[in-house]
């Protein structure tokens, strides 16, 4: 049993990750279509959602029968716990990337943001994309150090997400109205992805330490 | 076992209903202090975040120890595990109407909100607290056709959101940029509120029918 349940459980945790570093690449792409106006990138990364939500599926299916054919204890029985919570924040990221790919879409022909704020929305997106891929390598080696370090990844997100929001709120912002609401959705798009990211990181470190850390979001 | 297993099952859709019904007051309370710019209102919802957080983790809890003690296998496995995923569903909704919260907070002596948008807010207002209570009712029912209901009282979600941001992408807003990210955050959170209700319900119609509806977040 505990060898059968070493293997699927190891699969199941490769999956999450496989699906992390999907939402990454999206949410790669997505941001790419922003800044060029990218519409067949958008399209294609919009196409992609249905091939995330089959993952999603899957996912859930397999935890569901490592609980009911292995009937996981203690450490085990929370590792399989922890992989169910974790496949909705990774379909969140995923939803996340398609969301920013819908902007572009939405405003095509044109860009979605002004120039200005095309420094940001590359530096967000860059830190995103770092922290799929450390969601995933987080998921794929449960190393609770490298799991802290996506705290600090998100710091740098927040600083750049209010440094977004002083420039709108500035009565120096000439790029009209309608701009500034997608930035401000974009910005929240973005923003919650990194939350997603922590959350993913939170779940191992609680696996491997037994100690759950502060939700970040609750000091917001 | 299974008398145990019934009763602690059933403890636990009575804390999840009850976590759902404390999402919609504070989203009630919530709209209150935005549409009257009420500090104390907004202190009060904003304070109760720690009770919220504390129901959470109560309600974790006694999922695992179901799953740990009673091993419960098909049908009442599945409904542990969407317990587990509904917490996570009440917890979004919880923090949505914090959020409203701050934000009230945030421009407190002023209104967020420019009052041409008062009736917007008013009645999304009232459909997320109707939404919670009938999350709340759904999880202590179990009856499928009223979660179904969900999906008419989102329909009026996304309507109201969508003219909103006619509103909002008009030429002739003259309410300023500033007032115009406020009510861009603000609109979606309600909506977002909204879409956790749903889901609440879509795992519920899981449960009783053993057919997932799909996810109308995916089509957005």
């Amino acid at each position: 049993m505990r060898v059968i349940y070493n293997e699927q459980m190891a699969d199941l945790a490769n999956l999450l990750g496989e699906m992390a570093g999907l939402a990454g690449s999206a949410m790669d792409r997505a941001t790419q279509a922003l800044l060029q106006a990218d519409l067949g990138l958008a399209e294609q990364v919009i196409g992609e959602g249905d091939r995330i939500a089959e993952l999603i599926q899957d996912a859930e299916e397999r935890a569901f029968a490592l609980l009911a054919l292995q009937a996981p204890v203690a450490g085990d029985l929370r590792q399989v716990i922890s992989a169910i919570q974790i496949v909705s924040d990774v379909n969140r990221m995923g939803a996340l990337a398609l969301h920013v790919a819908k902007v572009s879409r939405r405003r095509h022909p044109n860009h979605a943001l002004p120039e200005a704020v095309n420094g940001y929305f590359a530096e967000m997106g860059r830190v995103a994309v770092s922290m799929g891929a450390s969601a995933k390598e987080v998921l794929e080696t449960r190393d609770p150090e490298r799991a802290a370090q996506l705290n600090q990844d998100d710091e740098a997100m927040d600083d750049l997400h209010r440094h977004l929001f002083t420039l709108l709120m500035d009565r120096e912002w000439k790029h009209g109205v309608a701009a500034a609401v997608d930035v401000t959705l974009l910005g929240r798009y973005y923003e919650r992805f990194a939350d997603h990211a922590v959350e993913i990181g939170r779940r191992v470190i609680f696996l491997a330490t037994g100690v759950l850390p502060p939700d970040p979001d609750i000091e917001v």
